[in-house]
């Protein structure tokens, strides 16, 4: 669908932190923003049954993926999905048993088993599709919409251990034992999750995000082999810009910041950061100056902070937007840009009310910061 | 005990290592070298009827220590026992369910449960101090003793959670939430940790380690004011010799690599890397230069390797000692120096033999890598 048949876009502070140009205000999203810290998800995932019930329907995706919006000023709106659809559109039977993390009714642990991969027919990921325009066109230009998908790397911890592990591993024995097997497996992921964004991107994605969440648990050198390299190869082979506009990409590896030069080299707009990493550090590390290239930082905040009162929330809030520092506002030039996050998702018991204190505190301090570097 | 009593050191590889001095080879000791995948130390368990039963008998704990150092040619030996015997002592209750982790009967969460705690009567450790001079009288000389503890944020999550965590929502929500209550149980631990470590240098313990588990789950912020205040705390109560002999004071901060610069500050002489971290890089940053000053550094290879062939595990050692690059060899200065070690503690699985192949693999190519850098 052509993105210019939706309706056009009234705040547009996310996409432009994204490329690096100015903006009034530091625009915030949070990771797993539609999700069960709200009584309404809640409500309307017991409608659907099931989590996958959520994610299946177009409907559903779109209600919760709005709900978010509709109590905070956020900046952006994230597809309702789960890094996992593309291993399920391979054959390997995704399911969720209450209470339990994600499980795969097969495991990727041989040669017969990975010769039997191959990138899925986009079809099985038409639920997907439909959802992204579905939540595009219920949007009706308020932010824009995050399409994602996890990295090939991520995507192959599941594949190989057939669920969340603590040590990982199945993943690395393999990894270290058969590194020619892992290559084919995440040649084929890459490929995989480079036509799935893609797709979305057509669907009415207005930026796509990359989450590696498990990169941070490989060694020095086994992450550029074998995280780092297969992101490349994703960027590479995404869209740039659909219909005009450009769809800035975006790669959060969790536990990354000691490859924070390395990912660098990337091909994509902006780097996400969890809270370990000083903002100030990454961005002069790799954030550029006015005028100069670099990339936009996403983050950064602990999501255990929204247990404390408001009033702490505020001040950490105000550390993590005074650690990045003053973002540029020269309007006529790209130069070093925060987008407002958490380091990780948002946990499940987080008091609705906390969020509001946070959102709120991220427009307001940063709009002040933005006046007094004016002034200065 | 004065530690002249004691047989005199024969390998003192490992204890020159720490002080920066040259070495023939690089030292290499394992973190859980004494455990659950040697099948020996399950006898010898099952004959304990629990983990606290074999950590609170001298003669078991002495037996369990010595076991690895009898199937490898290791460089050190350590003190078999648990980070939790401080919190222990302090009341809270310890105990190991069959196959599960450690559990405290009470949880520190509240202003009164704060108020409660106070630095632990030492005799309530005298277990662990027999075990030492114990271990100490057996090793007979053959390789030195290390003494450990938790650093005094690692024991407080444990004492604040409960138990083992995901997300440290508890303790986390304490420190942000009355980060006063926090300061005041870090004081305690911390003065608890130093007197702890002080007693097992007296009973013999010839370097003393600080174990922060759980440092790198902190923001950036909040890990310099929560955990490595209170490392330096501890730090600053240490003994540094024992009857004329210099007692390496090793931190290990797994997850802590973004904090390189900052741990250099501390005053101890060896700093522990997890896998995440490139011994070459980190060399540049705290490593120091032949005749300067400089932390020794400790690690760092991923305990998975070990699942590998031993032709892959010789291979990533050789990476790992590679990317240290030659340690200095001028028998009249110190210098950088690496003690070889896994980046985390060693997986029950492993098969007994890979260890095998991975010690005889760091003697084997340090030494070599020794000659041709005197060659040179």
């Amino acid at each position: 669908m052509p993105h210019s048949a939706f309706p056009p876009l009234q705040n547009d502070t996310f996409l432009r932190a994204c490329l690096r140009q100015a903006t009034d205000h530091t625009p915030v999203w949070l990771m797993r923003q539609a999700g069960r810290y709200l009584p309404e998800y809640r409500q309307t995932r017991e409608k659907a049954g099931s989590f996958m019930g959520l994610a299946t329907n177009k409907d559903f995706a779109t209600e919760v993926t709005l709900q978010p919006l509709d109590r905070y000023p956020l900046d952006a709106a994230i597809l309702f999905s789960d890094i996992l659809t593309v291993p399920d559109a391979m054959g390997l039977g995704l399911s969720f048993a209450m209470g339990e993390g994600p499980k795969f009714e097969k495991v990727v642990r041989d040669e017969a088993a990975v010769a039997a991969l191959a990138v899925p027919d986009m079809n099985k990921l038409r639920y997907v599709f439909d959802a992204v325009t579905s939540i595009r066109r219920a949007l009706n230009g308020r932010v824009p919409l995050i399409g994602f998908s996890g990295s090939p790397w991520t995507l192959a911890c599941y594949m190989v251990e057939g669920a969340g592990s603590d040590d990982y591993r199945w993943v690395k024995s393999l990894m270290y034992s058969r590194p020619d097997l892992m290559h084919r497996l995440l040649a084929i992921n890459a490929d995989s999750v480079a036509l799935y964004l893609n797709t979305q991107i057509d669907a009415g994605a207005q930026a796509v995000m990359i989450f590696d969440s498990w990169g941070g648990v490989l060694a020095d050198g086994a992450f550029q082999q074998f995280s780092l390299q297969y992101t490349a190869r994703v960027l590479s082979q995404l869209k740039k810009s659909a219909d005009g506009a450009t769809i800035p990409r975006l790669v959060f590896t969790k536990g990354g910041g000691m490859w924070l030069d390395d990912m660098n080299t990337l091909d994509c707009e902006v780097l996400g950061l969890d809270w370990t990493q000083n903002l100030g550090r990454a961005r002069a590390l790799v954030g550029g100056e006015v005028g100069g290239p670099g990339k936009a930082l996403q983050g950064n905040i602990d999501p255990n902070v929204l247990f404390a009162p408001p009033q702490v929330i505020e001040q950490e809030v105000i550390k993590v937007l005074e650690s990045f520092g003053p973002p540029h506002t020269d309007p006529l030039k790209t130069g070093p840009t925060h987008v407002f996050n958490l380091g990780h998702g948002i946990h499940q018991l987080t008091p609705p009310e906390h969020v509001s204190a946070l959102v709120s505190a991220v427009h307001q301090h940063s709009r002040k910061m933005r006046t007094t570097a004016r002034a200065v």
